[in-house]
C-alpha cells in the first residue's frame, strides 16, 4: 500500500458504468523521492489535503460491492503522518 | 489509474484474435516527472489529444465482454485536467 | 518479494473492517538505489527496525484469513541482512 | 500493454515443463526515458528487430493453452512504429 | 520475466509455514541502468552467480504445488547470458 495526499477530483462524464458512485481522487503518493501522481476510488469520504491508505491491484475487488475495472482503492484515512525515513 | 493523453494509435494487423475490436492507443501519462509511454485498449471512443483514466492490471477484464490478453483499457474521458501537484 | 527496514507504524482509525487486526507498518526497502517507501501488513509481530521479507499483490491473499484489500504482506523476518550486489 | 523491440533470444535448458515450447525473447521498450529491458513469451513468431506489443501480468494467462508461469506475452506485432511523444 | 544474477541467499526463521521448503534468492537484474535488487524462491536449484530468468506476479501461482504468498519465482536458469540492447 501506499500513503498519499489527495490534492483533487477527477471529472469524467463519459465513463464505464460500473464507476459510477465512486468518487476518483488525485492522489500524490508521500514515499520518497518520486511524485508518481496516480487516481484512486474512494468510498470513505476523503477529503482534499487528508492523508489516506491506497490498496492497488487485484486486492482492490475485495474493497468493492460489485466487480469493476478500478485498480486502486483508498481504504484508509491516515490519523496522523507516520515518521518516514530520512 | 493513471491520467493520460492519446497520442497516437497502434495498429497491428498479426495480434490475438481477442484483442480484434479494441483500438490500441499510445498514452502519455500526465503524472508527474516520467513520461512512461504505455498502450491501452479503448472501447469508448477516445480520440487524439483526449485526456483519459486507464485501468491496469486483473482489473481490465471487468471492463472486457470476454477474457482477453489485454492489462490496460481506457475507462473513462476526463471532462477538463484535474488540478496536480506542483 | 523484496526485503526492507521497519521504520514506523500506520494509525488509521477509518479504515476498511477487512483491516481491523493487522498491524500496518511502513517499509523502507533495501534494494538499491531507490527508496521508495511503502505500507505493508503484517501479523507475524515485526518491530521497528527489524529487516523483513515483503510480498505484494495477489499473492498476498494467500497469507489472510479473509479476503481484504491489501496489496503487500510481511511474510518472514530475515535472519540477517543478506549480501547486496555492491 | 508496451511496445518494444525484439532484441535477442532467450536460451534455458533447465526450466519449468509448462515453458515448453514458447519462445523467449529479450525486449527492449519504446516508451520514453527509460529502457528496462524484459522477456516476454512468443507464440506468433516475433523476429529480431520486429516492433512488438506486450502484455503483463495475469492477462497473459488469457493468451496460454494451458497455465504456466508466464508473465509478459508478445500478443502482437506492431505495422509500423506509431508517433511517439516528443 | 526478467534476467538477473543470484546475488545471495535469504534466511528467514521466523516465516508464513507456507514458505517453507522454498530458497528465497537475492536476485540482481540485469535489465539497463537501475539495479532494484529483488528476493524470489527457487525450487530448480540456481546457484549464486548463475542467470536466471524469474517470473512476477499472479502467474507464480502456477510453479508452485500449493497456493503461497510468493510473489517471484526462479522458472529458468539462462545457458548463456543473451544479447542485450547497448
Amino acid at each position: 500500500m501506499v500513503i498519499g495526499k489527495v490534492v483533487s477530483r477527477v471529472i469524467s462524464t463519459r465513463k464505464y458504468d460500473t464507476l459510477q458512485g465512486y468518487k476518483l481522487l488525485v492522489i500524490e503518493p508521500l514515499n520518497g523521492d518520486t511524485k508518481e501522481v496516480f487516481v484512486a476510488a474512494d468510498t470513505i469520504g476523503a477529503g482534499e489535503g487528508e492523508i489516506v491508505l491506497v490498496s492497488f491491484g487485484s486486492a482492490v475487488q475485495h474493497a468493492l460491492h460489485q466487480q469493476a475495472p478500478i485498480d486502486a482503492i483508498v481504504v484508509g484515512i491516515v490519523d496522523q503522518e507516520p515518521t518516514m525515513p530520512k
